[in-house]
């Protein structure tokens, strides 16, 4: 938990001398420093150069006054290496290595990148292939192309692999106060979690947006998590990649059913980094979070002078999580007091135009509102065009829902219906006078859920971060039969049927009475991984007669027959697997089992160790917990063995991590008292001990 | 089908002279359509005043040198009634009635709305309370208020109940040309379905946008959408009013599975409206509709010069039912000679910036992409501020991207990854050039799977229209029981299972003998709407003494005992259902049944009467269609049978409609061969004749 980070890269985002080696590019991050009032010192070097952009120029890094905090490389790819030896070695800050052509281009690039990597030694490096990073707090830019944004005093950092994002992002209108922008290229030296951790030394920064393509380092973004929790900086990933990977086949259905873009949604949730679906919401809700931060609940209230846009956001709100919490009949008659007797008190709330362009009377309805504590406070209004129109009118209900915010001490929002109606100018009085500026209905309440899902992080700061990835060890992959499957989880304190091996039908008979009727008859071995679509199944035997029958007809399908106790009172079935990704690590896959998981494809991922309580919720979210509580008059389900049953998956998975390839229980039959791993599938890497 | 319309608002919308009576909102007209550059005369009309506006004013109705084509009457609603009548009786062609306090604020104002309909009489009047409508290709702003638009030559109509929403959308910064925009208030004398009429009068408008809260008369707009189908012109729809509708309970599974929302969607589907789910969306799609009309399929190629952005787009199409057609390889081909030998082609295709801002090497590239020919190529790219950056390097990939649509002959779009990376007037240029600009991924892509369904609509243009709603006779509503619903069911082709019924233990014995064995024995009767969860079925029963047994434990529980055959091999299980909606009519509810109707709540909803294929595909839509096809080895499930039940059901519910208050077969088993309903409830209103 407490490792230290590789490299610290403060001194390369908060310079106070940042030198430029290079042409074009290098002259681009002295203009922009200088028209940004960098306070620090420019130092130009150039080979032939006396002055570069209006600055004297060095001749060589040998030359500086000093060692450089941070240095902009707009040089070729091999030079890069080159300088950067002599950087490190004069004990720069930082460097930024715009080049390409290192692995991103193939095997020669890969050698020169392991060179850059050597040369960089312990300094920090950006890149190679990457435009660098924009301070917008200290108005360092060491950055080689036009950007779109301008000195704060506090903001939020946003860091991308895409240096072509990274320049979109800065181009927004949204009144969002931009501290960083980042981009990380291939991450040969330092990468994400670095630059986390970079933001998080600086108290300026109020929220984190990630845009991630790959994660070359998840275990490092893990720890930098952590510390965000505990400070209490939100961080927030669009994370590209939910489209299907192709074929990775395996004979389970775990590897079927969870896709690996699933397991990277549940080591983001588990690290408290929540995820968002597009560039749009990752800035509403950065800025939300800016201005009015984490929120507690998902109770909110929508005020709006028209019906029409009531209606939209009552619609808008379904399947967001959020909820119009009603106001109850004290709430509902203090607001009545402030509006005609015309007006329906409600939330959504149409207070109608009686008090248009009147602040003190909105001011009134808008506290009364406010004071009824919701999470947050909707005003749904669009400002006309300001080019065609006069927004003179509107400005009153503007400043009624600052004042009103004020006043009752509540967090506020404009919503604008369309994304445009707000102008930039207007945002950006609002975010200065504590209330968020929200653009466009759909994306302001994605931003809302994802401010109330930061609050449930931050609730719950203190969690631990899942078991790093082990890798497996190296060996053949072996599938053990249904038998040795279930004794190595029986070991582990899986409950698994009453059952015997049998190797005739005469053993079959005799293990039937042994176990008492009625029983189950499968054939077993290692190449049976689909019992049921081969028939090598025969369920509910109830003499020994039919298990003879039985016996007889499966002989010769596999190695074996198991002959078990029947579990006739199963009231779900559950599928338990354990996956493993190679960077996340292991995972358990909990879903609908029975006819169920194939019709509806219903999973929950969990990385490990999971928690009990995790466990259970994740269960409950699953569509046959309607079952398990009990459905129809039918009985219920014993929840808490079910829990124990996947805890004890758990520890033998977490026990056999280096050796464990797959791991399917399907069902885990959860019956009225007790649940019961009915089938097993394992496989596991070859162990020389045969341990 | 051909049944004319009520009112025809031709008048009212392109008018000749415009007549406007009042203070400040008629002057507004008058200073409105003068800056708009109206051509025709402009009548003011004021009992004291003899100019207004700068113009001579007429003293009444009386005084004005003709019958005006439209009237915008900005006065008290008592004088509203007064002069509309006054009009109705000049010959006018139609009145805006601005004033508010008729049948929105109760019984009072009710009485005025009756007065205000009888006033106009065969007078088309929009309103009361609206603020009226817009119509910016003749200049016509009967509009008492500000407004964002300007005149265009075509353009697309828009509607809303809300005069709030209507000033929002003219605020649009798309490049969306308008040419009309119309409130239509209380809908006391025209609605809907005349103003769409209206609109499909004019060649001038591309495309129709509805936003509705309440359809007064769906079957107006039914015939305004099949006459649209007829000439081409798409009407998308947001209908607000998907939350819940509260409580309304009934004894049977489809009511509480469907919501009145969910057969406002099919009856919108039925009628070939494309409902779209927020504002901007709308706009959108109505853009993209006007620039390069309905799609012919949901194969899109996208184009960026950073592989950020491809991976953005290629997330984001996930679930939007479009598809990124892989190109085949002579296609790979030719686009790779366009390109440096450093680029993969694919799609989303990532050109890098090899090429940038080379005009004529991207159009090469471009147009190779484009012969392919895809339903939509998109060209993904943010400008950058004007205020803060040059855009002069981004212009070529603009200029490109129009040159390769022109030479291909092939539809282009330009998608803004943020909604405020394309500002108007680079989007306006766009639309003229005939490639549509789209603003955000994710609305860019809803828009574009709502022009492909345009595409679906339009093919399939001339399909029935729903039956009208019937309204359900007068009397009591009587459950019958499952014997008597079933008979009558029976009557008109629906299979049910072999059946007797019988009055005692010993019935039941003969009964079942009769039948055959395995039976199964259910207390029937009126009161006995849910028989599982009170016990009273018997399922299975093999022989004489196991039928007596249970005939014993179900005496008394219902009025009589039902003998049936066991259907034991059904495959897959539906649940059938009636539906009416009071304004909508009847409808088929679809659902995958048995324990699974509970679990996963999946329904579909088809209007009556629904075509074979409907049903079909229907079915085929549900989660148990795997089941039916034959699921992990299991037999296959009688689909045609299926369909033959539905439509029997449908059958016996047209031949009812005025009587038929509920009807719910649940479930209706599907068997390898045959399907048969295996439960029956039905409620029919009490028939005097109890025939």
């Amino acid at each position: 938990m407490t490792q230290p980070r590789r490299f610290d890269l403060s001194r390369l985002l908060r310079p106070r001398s940042i030198a430029v080696i290079g042409g074009k590019p290098a002259a681009e991050v002295i203009r922009q420093s200088r028209r940004m009032g960098f306070a620090g010192e420019i130092w130009p070097v150039h080979p032939q150069h006396d002055m570069v952009e209006g600055l004297p120029a060095f001749r060589s890094v040998a030359d500086l006054p000093d060692a450089p905090d941070a240095v902009f490389l707009g040089i070729n790819r091999h030079a890069t290496v080159e300088i950067t030896a002599a950087l490190a070695a004069r004990g720069a800050g930082g460097a930024i290595c715009y080049a390409s052509g290192f692995s991103e281009v193939g095997a020669e690039g890969a050698d020169l990148q392991a060179g850059l990597v050597a040369a960089a030694g312990a300094m920090p490096v950006l890149g190679p292939n990457c435009y660098g990073v924009i301070n917008y707090l200290d108005g360092a830019l060491l950055w080689p192309d036009q950007h779109g944004g301008q000195r704060v005093e506090r903001g939020v950092a946003l860091v991308t692999q895409s240096s072509n994002i990274a320049i979109n992002l800065t181009m927004q209108r949204r009144g969002m106060p931009i501290a960083y922008v980042a981009t990380l290229g291939n991450q040969a030296v330092a990468g994400l979690g670095e630059m986390v951790e970079a933001f998080l030394d600086d108290p300026r920064v109020t929220a984190i947006g990630l845009h991630i393509e790959g994660l070359a380092d998840p275990a490092a973004l893990a720890r930098a998590a952590a510390r965000a929790r505990r400070q209490g900086v939100p961080i927030l990933a669009l994370k590209t990649g939910r489209s299907p990977e192709g074929a990775r086949l395996t004979l389970s259905h775990t590897a079927s059913l969870a896709g690996a873009d699933a397991v990277m949604d549940a080591f983001l949730q588990r690290i408290g980094v929540v995820r968002v679906a597009s560039l749009p919401v990752l800035l509403e809700a950065l800025k939300l979070l800016h201005v009015v931060g984490p929120l507690p609940g998902r109770d909110i209230a929508s005020m709006s002078c028209s019906g029409g846009e009531a209606a939209l956001i009552a619609d808008a709100v379904l399947g967001t999580g959020l909820r119009f919490r009603p106001l109850d009949a004290a709430q509902t008659a203090r607001v009545a007091t402030t509006v005609s007797a015309l007006v329906t008190v409600s939330n959504p709330f149409d207070y109608h135009t009686f008090i248009w362009a009147n602040a003190p009377a909105m001011t009134e309805t808008f506290s009364a509102m406010m004071a009824a504590e919701f999470d947050l406070t909707l005003l749904v209004l669009d400002l006309p065009r300001g080019d065609r129109c006069s927004d003179t009118a509107w400005l009153p209900s503007l400043e009624a829902l600052v004042a009103a915010a004020h006043r009752t001490g509540r967090k506020g929002a404009l919503v604008a219906s369309l994304p445009e109606a707000l102008p930039e100018d207007r945002a950006e009085a609002l975010v200065a006078a504590g209330v968020v500026p929200l653009l466009g209905i759909d994306d302001a309440l994605a931003a809302i859920a994802v401010a109330a899902a930061v609050g449930d992080v931050l609730r719950d700061a203190g969690r631990p971060n899942p078991a790093p990835a082990v890798p497996l060890r190296p060996g053949a992959v072996r599938t053990l039969s249904e038998w040795d499957g279930k004794r190595r989880l029986a070991g582990h304190g899986v409950p698994v049927p009453d059952g015997r091996l049998a190797r005739s039908p005469d053993e079959a008979v005799a293990a039937a009475e042994a176990i008492g009727f009625p029983v189950v008859l499968k054939a077993t071995g290692a190449a049976l991984a689909h019992k049921t679509e081969l028939g090598a199944v025969r369920l509910n035997l109830a003499d020994a007669v039919a298990v003879r029958q039985a016996a007889e007809a499966l002989a010769g399908l596999g190695e074996a027959l198991l002959v078990e106790r029947m579990v006739g009172d199963a009231v779900a079935e559950l599928i338990v697997g354990i996956g493993r990704d190679p960077q996340i690590g292991l995972h358990l896959v909990l879903g609908s089992g029975g006819t169920l998981v194939e019709l509806v494809g219903d999973t929950r991922i969990l990385l490990l160790p999971a928690a009990r309580a995790e466990i259970a919720a994740a269960i409950g979210a699953l569509k046959v917990a309607k079952l398990i509580a009990g459905h129809r008059g039918r009985p219920s389900g014993d929840l808490d063995a079910a829990v124990d049953a996947v805890l004890a998956i758990q520890d033998f998975a977490l026990a056999q991590a280096d050796w464990l390839a797959e791991l399917d229980v399907n069902p885990l039959m959860i019956q009225p008292s007790g649940a019961v791993a009915a089938d097993v599938l394992l496989r596991l890497v070859e162990d020389p001990d045969d341990r």
